[in-house]
């Protein structure tokens, strides 16, 4: 070791696809880290369940128990990447109870357990680093907590489900069926074999509502989180929204408003235009405004084993810059002091006002479409784009007598879309249900 | 004050755009300010030329000389925000020397006083923060030096002049000329009435050539920028670019490679539906590629009072949260350790390997193509995607007998393209010099 440096000890818990890439990147990289930083940062013990393969363990200790690992007196930092929220929980809890900082890329432990996790902390002066959590590689914690310190942020948007979107990317892009790609998504690993968490929206879900309360300064609402996955997107609907110029976008959305904060992860359509439209494939972007800012965007990678160490690894190392200094000078957990973190309701969705896309099957256009537009416009429900298509268009699936109508609606609230859709529904020449996503302008939006 | 807050004293030196942005900001900003830092930022003096009629000065003490500014000793940061590198120099060493640290979002005085001041700074443990001299609100310099701190960067590509970026995509979408677009924005105020630095690439070689540094840790070489700027791209040329699914961006690059850095600001066809090509008017990004992140972008204004503003006030946030660390703790100026900033050779711009774009105008379409062709396959330059078009389609400033024919290039040494270019440009039946400009495919290139 060099004059000057530093040694730091790290007990990785987890060894599987995050776990494995973290200790290749501090294998692989600690030159450059040692140039930047001037600290030797040393694995000093491993516990996993079973061997990576991946990573050569000749020079390591390495135990099963995680606890072991908690109770080394050579371990400064924890890194958990064991994954669940349970045996998660009690090895932060007990590495807090040892002075351990920590360093974790758990989403679901910091949604459901973060609160806790953070008064514990707190007290015992602890670091609690999360950015691995969102986003994979991209340093969208660090952005919203210091770059946008000085800001007031009004809402946000991300694509935070590497799997959902890229579902949709290839349902757009190669006309597939969203079956049809989940499996390949499965076969090529993006996808769990149990996918429920990513095309559910449940990850992102976990994601949200982090993101919500680092950028507003409010409690970790993952509970409040209004959730609705893609699995009823259609190719039929990818298309219409292509023709008004539009993409649909599985997308995570939380919006400081005068009633309450919205939180709500769904299907979107956005203008194809907008730069969060052609974030592709597996990849990430979050879409942040605020008042002196304005729209700021960070992209990248928002899963897979070495993006996830990039951000696992940049936090090791911000957690060697910031141990030693005093807590009340480091940015706080959620990025707000704790006693000024403030409760604010969760706006439910029935409140939260949107534009929506509309698609109904009609019997007899012409009598249908009069009075469909009379419910609409009796609900107070404008239609900004209308497509309507001759019978003879539409052979697939459809009997010649249905007709597809597709409507935009200007900005509602949901209780009057929804009481507009029970009326359309229980129309004579409706076949089958309304189909409804969401319509967000956000790139426009500077409200 | 409340309970356990601190003040901290701002000298603010220059009230002119972005100045007056960070006073308003800072006084209107202050609440949450609190929320987060749990200090009080408050500006003690503020010295301009002239007051600006924006700001509210009634409770602050305003000076005309900065070095008042310097020598107030309840000044704990000074915010340089004058501009200029002669006067800037003197106060940011006169600063230092007062041990004050400093935020400034000074790009052309880090450019090519950062090495005098990081040493001066850095004897006296003093922070020096440049968050807003590079692409405004847009946390980049954040996330290079800390974001990425575990990755080894290779190369990144930025959209970081905002008024190029908004002359070229108006071009591009209202068919507009470059005078005319250029005479708005210099209405707009997005242009200096002295457009060189902006519209001849020299304020993004400035940007660049930091940006470069914090990524690969190596000296700021503004000196050495390849610097190309936007004012020969016509109409013809965006409208070839668009046919063959590119995009021209004003790009400023840096790449590592075996040889030496790449450094080059220039006009650049990228794939339409790459990120970057989606960048569009005043805005700003930077793409940057890394070992273990892969690709990552970040994306927002790269001007204006308020987001560049943002950018300053998270600094002086920063100073907040790190005056009191160990010197040696705190990020390193330039991401690296002063020890560890590897002088590395900046590669002419001949020996930079690109595919390029070149349009021709020949008089006999038949034997001129021939020709050409030899003359490239002889200095073993391939054709990668041609456009020749029936002259009767080109009436527009061309006679009938002169007709365009548009070449990318396979990616070659720059060198031997100038030698193919002279000796097109010797053949009988050529109209005027080939137009040539770099084609990049940056999203795709793990490289």
């Amino acid at each position: 070791m060099a004059k000057g440096e530093k040694s730091i000890g790290i007990g990785l818990c987890g060894l599987g696809t995050v776990g494995g890439g973290t200790f290749n990147l501090l294998a692989e990289g600690q030159k450059e880290i040692v140039r930047r930083t001037a600290v030797d940062i040393k694995i000093v013990q491993v516990a996993c369940l079973i061997d990576n393969p991946a990573c050569d363990l000749s020079h390591v200790k390495v135990t099963r128990d995680v606890f072991d690992v908690v109770n080394n007196p050579d371990v400064d930092i924890v890194v958990e990447l064991i994954g669940g929220t349970d045996l998660a929980r009690q090895l932060v809890l007990a590495a807090i109870a040892q002075g351990k900082h920590l360093v974790t890329a758990n989403k679901a432990l910091i949604a459901t357990h973060g609160d806790e996790i953070f008064a514990a902390a707190q007290q015992r002066g602890i670091m609690v680093c999360f950015e691995a959590a969102i986003a994979g590689a991209i340093p969208v914690v660090k952005a919203i907590r210091e770059g946008l310190a000085a800001d007031r942020i009004t809402w946000l948007a991300g694509i935070i489900n590497g799997t959902s979107n890229f579902i949709l990317t290839e349902m757009e892009e190669k006309h597939r069926d969203f079956d049809d790609v989940l499996a390949e998504a499965q076969r090529l690993g993006y996808a769990e074999a149990d996918p429920a968490f990513d095309i559910e929206g449940i990850d992102a879900a976990h994601k949200l509502s982090i993101l919500s309360s680092i950028a507003f300064g409010v409690p970790i609402n993952f509970d409040s989180v209004y959730t609705e996955g893609i699995a009823k997107i259609t190719q039929q609907d990818i298309s219409y929204a292509s023709e008004l110029g539009y993409r649909i976008k599985h997308l995570g959305i939380s919006r400081l408003t005068e009633d309450g904060i919205e939180l709500r992860v769904h299907p979107t359509l956005i203008p194809a235009k907008d730069m969060l439209a052609n974030v592709n494939g597996a990849m990430n972007a979050v879409l942040v405004h605020s008042d002196a800012a304005g729209n700021t965007m960070y992209y990248g990678a928002g899963a897979g084993s070495k993006p996830t160490a990039s951000a696992v690894v940049a936090d090791i190392i911000d957690v060697v810059r910031h141990m030693d200094s005093a807590p009340e000078k480091r940015t706080p957990y959620l990025g707000f002091q704790a006693e000024s973190i403030l409760d604010q309701d969760v706006l439910p969705i029935e409140k939260v006002r949107c534009a929506y896309y509309l698609r109904v099957e009609v019997l007899d256009k012409t009598g249908v479409m009069a009075s469909i537009s009379t419910i609409l416009s009796n609900n107070l429900i404008s239609i900004e784009a209308l497509i309507q298509k001759e019978a003879s268009e539409f052979l697939n699936g459809l009997t010649k007598a249905h007709v597809p109508i597709v409507i935009i609606t200007n900005r509602i609230v949901e209780a009057s879309l929804n009481k507009a859709i029970a009326e359309i529904e229980a129309l004579d020449d409706i076949n089958g249900e309304v189909t409804r996503i969401r319509v967000e302008a956000l790139e426009g939006d500077h409200g």
